[in-house]
């Protein structure tokens, strides 16, 4: 089946409840326990796929069950033998805590669990971070981003009546008004700046981010605005510097945490004698970097994909020492910039 | 004040109610009433704004009325004389209908407090289409946004509680749950697709368009999905062809009709010989043009800006005309296009 007939059934699958719940016995699934994701164990970080049957099965032997209430469709993908189209399910489960006099931690029982489906169940947004595939990526960020909100649509926002949630987990229709939603999620803007002779480059640190952890500046977008407006005010609210041009990258990336958003890659350039003033509710700092510093950060960064030796003193945390891992946008964008790859803006 | 300034000011208002409120006797204002949008007269077509006091005394000689809860923040702009900034906000608000027994309809008010009021109320879609400086079209989409999110955000969706709507209208927390809210809209990719000589383009005429009206082809993102991915999807789904290479182009618009959204403009190259199979629920065709076929329709659109010569019967409808008017996104890509500027994919 080529392209536009899967995207045609994927679309079908996404309104049609009775088709898509008579497809769910024979759907592949991947797995949330606890809003922890199921991962390949190893370097190589992947979306554990299991068949219904298989799951059903381990996951019952854990006491624990899912149901098509606890499901969003992810995509449609081949059967193993033939070349029929089957849903893929991120499925979401909680896990009861063990009764307090229990021998074994819930986090003991999840380990097991994890080397019975033959994963570990990790963090999202570590998971996001490490996942090398951009499919298996936005397929987590679907995930994610349809779970939380369908957990939050349950009442219409007009009239307060009941949503009725498809079974895709894709739009919800009030049963009084009939008014349809649909999942929501923004769009941001992510902005490498760069100094006119693009040597240079300015990164930030988010409080509350990993320590010695450098990034680009981003922001959601306003209603009314377009994404270079919406890049220059992000740059002036954060950092408080004017750029001279915004150009938009060929690059994007769905982005589930802490609210879903769709970012959008940008180049900016801005003169480094303006004084910065960081957003103190959003930004511990803000600072210009050559690019060797941002190189040996790169390398640092690759060296230590899972971050596992960051930083922990208070002034070691506030210097450069890292930036996102491979999964990240703003790696792609400053892995572009260091190669060479994001010519000056033309503006 | 600088614009850095500038935007730190909007960003307080946005959040500070009280701060806010008491800028409003001394703000500028734009206008709606029964959702058609004040501009200007003659060819240039302009919000018109107004300053508070004029306002409310010019509505008051229509027994009309408006108040902050019908009113959303626009922009910070200068007073007259002064360099202070004060809020631009638009208000929308209902004008009663006429006695049955009136001589005057309610049309003959409205285009008399028009002419009170300096402009004529026209249309949000037409003037969209028609206003000339990006600037005010996107304080316009602002504008309908804004006030059609607010009038439908009013309970939250999670616990059904009651919303308290900011005074700007840019957010909304539930007075129980204390979740907040922000104003919904989604990206958009559209994107403007050429065969691999770059010498047609392949346009679209949705279901219930002007006659004679063709453009790009459009369509919300969904979660997880990169724009790049939306718009190959996209054009699966409205086409039924598949694109080779997929770009984004410079150029980004908010757009609020029928629900807002950000559209990002791409271009994308598709072999001629594909089988064309379009989505019967949204297009009623699809066809290649030449760049004579599609220059000549961008004379004849700038030439009725107003779209005022639109054919009538069946057969020319559904003829290529007019490309949409200069105030659409796809104006400028299919501008672009003509003019060369807009290079192959370097995919």
């Amino acid at each position: 089946m080529g392209y536009v007939e899967k995207v045609r059934l994927l679309d079908y699958w996404k309104i049609q409840d009775t088709a898509l719940q008579s497809e769910f016995p024979r759907s592949r699934l991947v797995l949330m326990v606890d809003r922890r994701l199921l991962v390949t164990n190893g370097p190589t970080v992947k979306l554990v796929e299991h068949k219904f049957a298989d799951l059903r099965q381990k996951l019952g032997d854990y006491g624990l069950q899912f149901d098509m209430s606890n499901s969003c469709l992810l995509d449609a993908v081949e059967e193993d033998e033939e070349a029929n189209l089957i849903p893929l399910f991120g499925t979401s489960i909680d896990a009861a805590d063990p009764p307090e006099d229990s021998p074994i931690s819930k986090k003991d029982v999840l380990k097991k669990l994890g080397d019975s489906l033959g994963g570990r169940f990790t963090d999202v947004r570590m998971a996001m971070l490490t996942i090398g595939e951009e499919r298996q990526r936005n397929l987590l960020a679907k995930f994610q981003s349809l779970t939380k909100w369908a957990a939050v649509y349950r009442r219409c926002p007009k009239c307060a009546a009941a949503l009725k949630m498809r079974t895709s987990k894709s739009g919800a229709e009030c049963v009084t008004c009939q008014r349809v939603y649909y999942p929501t999620f923004s769009p941001v803007s992510i902005t490498l700046i760069t100094d006119p002779t693009n040597e240079h480059a300015l990164l930030v640190r988010h409080r509350g981010s990993a320590g010695g952890v450098f990034t680009a500046v981003a922001g959601f977008a306003h209603s009314g605005e377009s994404m270079a407006e919406c890049a220059r005010r992000e740059i002036a609210e954060e950092v408080g510097i004017e750029v001279e041009s915004i150009r938009s990258l060929n690059m994007s990336q769905p982005w589930p945490m802490p609210d879903s958003s769709l970012m959008v890659a940008h180049h900016a350039v801005a003169k480094m004698d303006q004084k910065i003033s960081v957003c103190p509710d959003e930004l511990e700092t803000a600072q210009w970097f050559s690019r060797e510093q941002v190189r040996q950060a790169l390398d640092t960064t690759l060296a230590d994909p899972f971050l596992k030796k960051l930083p922990r003193t208070l002034d070691d945390r506030q210097t450069l020492h890292y930036i996102p891992p491979v999964g990240a946008i703003a790696h792609q964008m400053i892995s572009q910039w260091l190669n060479g790859k994001m010519e000056r803006s033309s503006l």
